[in-house]
């Protein structure tokens, strides 16, 4: 059932081997300083760093650094990150890097002006946001998260064991996000599978909820075929381009919170992912394919129909002469051959 | 092939029975002129009028109307609209009807502040926007168009026997569209079938253009699906809430610039259809009908692959034991069929 719902998502979404050369133009929208923020240096290694300080100079910009912020964001770095931009009264976060690095950029965007204890306030409690937001704007390096165009935002508690999810409103989004696929190149081909799995996951956790049958069922299958079909090649040959492209749109779209709309979402993988995360630092793709097969098996009794479903739809199995549980079975097998 | 391209779609949408709610919190945001646009006069009869009155009342607002705007508006109406709008020195144009009305109000929301014939500059010209652009506001009564989420509008010449669409950027896009399907329950069955058609019309010819197998051409397919789906239960039901819901939300992402990135457009099925609305003043959905199929049958052996595709994804062809073409003409079969 379709229920009442509120879609806004204002990001601006440059795409393709040029996009980069839109930032100089989006630049021209904010103040002079800039926080920088990155991972751990393999930005350095790739010369995208470069390319980025360039043009933050040419634009004439302030550039403050917040560097090293780890795969899964603690929130001493969030602390840390706050502090800077409280420093350099930055007018714009530029976030280089993975979906940590995005996350933790909408996490400072919320939080530096907050008066209190953010990781309290808004991962504790999960108070509304009321303060003032500083905006962000990303150059994406890695796909799978879809941080580039929500709100989503991760932080680890390393000494109370807890990794808390949380979405903040659109007016918390990126501003804008560059998207090449040529800048995910690099990553090892480890985390570009974890990238695939986490996406897989985004569209089934949708998939799989309580409402059926909505417009965005059928999308999510499309989304699903299309993810199988470009991974393949991708996992053959990391260096497609068109592959790796369709992957980057897909990413986006799987967790821009369009599919979710009318639906009631599940997230029950995400959430038992984030307590393994929170007790191994495990690579959050990796962790959620762990969880996901078990889990689908586990609760496939209780949504037949919509297993069924999947498997003939998204996985091409032939319904006939088998039970329904046959066939659904048959789906998570197929899926299982493909995640090996 | 993924080409480079910019999504932006500022567009925030109120979905479901009770969108109109937001309405108020939404007006509060603009001036105390408001530019109330209508068609002929259905909204008075089915009581959405005296309701988007009482709540403009309530917010204080003072109402200039625009009423009267015909299926296919002219440009002595757009010349008559923008007129109003600048006597009135409007802060907002609201739209109330179906594509037609939101079309129009683009059109105002661009042109009142034109210096020169905007017909002139902006539908024979094809110039770019660069005068001050009037907020749209819309709420929706009829779907097919996409005009709630998109900058679109089709103005008629009838002198010069043109009718001219035309995509205006994201800064004129509707700020805000409420969509309530019950709203549209009042108009008559052809007009919902007429939009029916529309919709799978814009879907079709993005999918059938140059490139091939993106994201989109799968998401297409899913969305092809779900709209046979729900339009053939609609057509026995029209008052199923559940179909009619999810039509108008696949009618709203079949045109909001998404599912064209990255791919090159057709459209011309809609350019013969608009010539034959130009001539004939038929209803864009039913002239659209009327030239598909003939159109997709011409153009089907130098796209048979896609075509092909279709069959199979899109209308469940079993490909076994038959040639190319005969996979490809059997799609379109059914499409007949369907649209019988």
């Amino acid at each position: 059932m379709l229920g009442n719902f509120c879609y806004s998502n204002p990001t601006k979404l440059y795409f393709g081997e040029n996009a980069l050369d839109n930032l100089s133009d989006e630049l021209a929208g904010y103040g002079k300083n800039i926080l920088l923020v990155y991972g751990e240096g393999s930005i350095k290694k790739n010369g995208i760093y470069d390319k980025i300080v360039d043009i933050l100079k040419a634009c004439g910009k302030e550039i403050f650094e917040d560097a090293g912020v780890m795969p899964n964001p603690t929130v001493e770095k969030l602390y840390e990150g706050c502090k800077r931009a409280k420093e350099g009264k930055v007018d714009l976060i530029l976030a280089v890097g993975g979906g940590s690095v995005c996350d933790y950029d909408n996490a400072i965007s919320v939080c530096t002006y907050c008066e209190e204890d953010p990781w309290e306030k808004y991962y504790v409690r999960y108070e509304e946001v009321d303060k003032k937001i500083i905006p962000v704007g990303c150059v994406l390096t890695m796909v799978g998260t879809g941080s580039e165009m929500n709100g989503g935002s991760v932080i680890t508690n390393q000494a109370a064991k807890q990794k808390v999810g949380r979405d903040f409103p659109d007016s918390a989004f990126p501003k804008f996000a560059i998207l090449n696929s040529l800048f995910t190149y690099t990553i090892p081909k480890y985390q570009m599978v974890a990238g695939f799995f986490d996406i897989m996951s985004h569209i089934l956790e949708q998939y799989f909820c309580g409402t059926d049958d909505n417009t965005s069922d059928y999308i999510m299958e499309g989304m699903l075929k299309s993810l199988i079909h470009s991974t393949r090649i991708a996992v053959k040959n990391p260096t497609d381009y068109e592959a790796r492209s369709n992957i980057m749109w897909l990413a986006t779209w799987a967790l821009n919170t369009m599919l979710e709309k009318g639906k009631t979402g599940d997230w029950m993988v995400h959430m038992i992912g984030h307590s393994v995360g929170g007790h191994t630092n495990a690579t959050h793709g990796m962790a959620l394919s762990a969880v996901s097969l078990p889990y689908y098996r586990y609760i496939m009794p209780y949504g037949l129909h919509k297993f069924r479903r999947y498997a003939i739809n998204v996985w091409d199995v032939s319904p006939e002469d088998k039970t329904d549980e046959e066939i659904a079975r048959e789906g998570l097998d197929r899926m299982e051959d493909y995640m090996k």
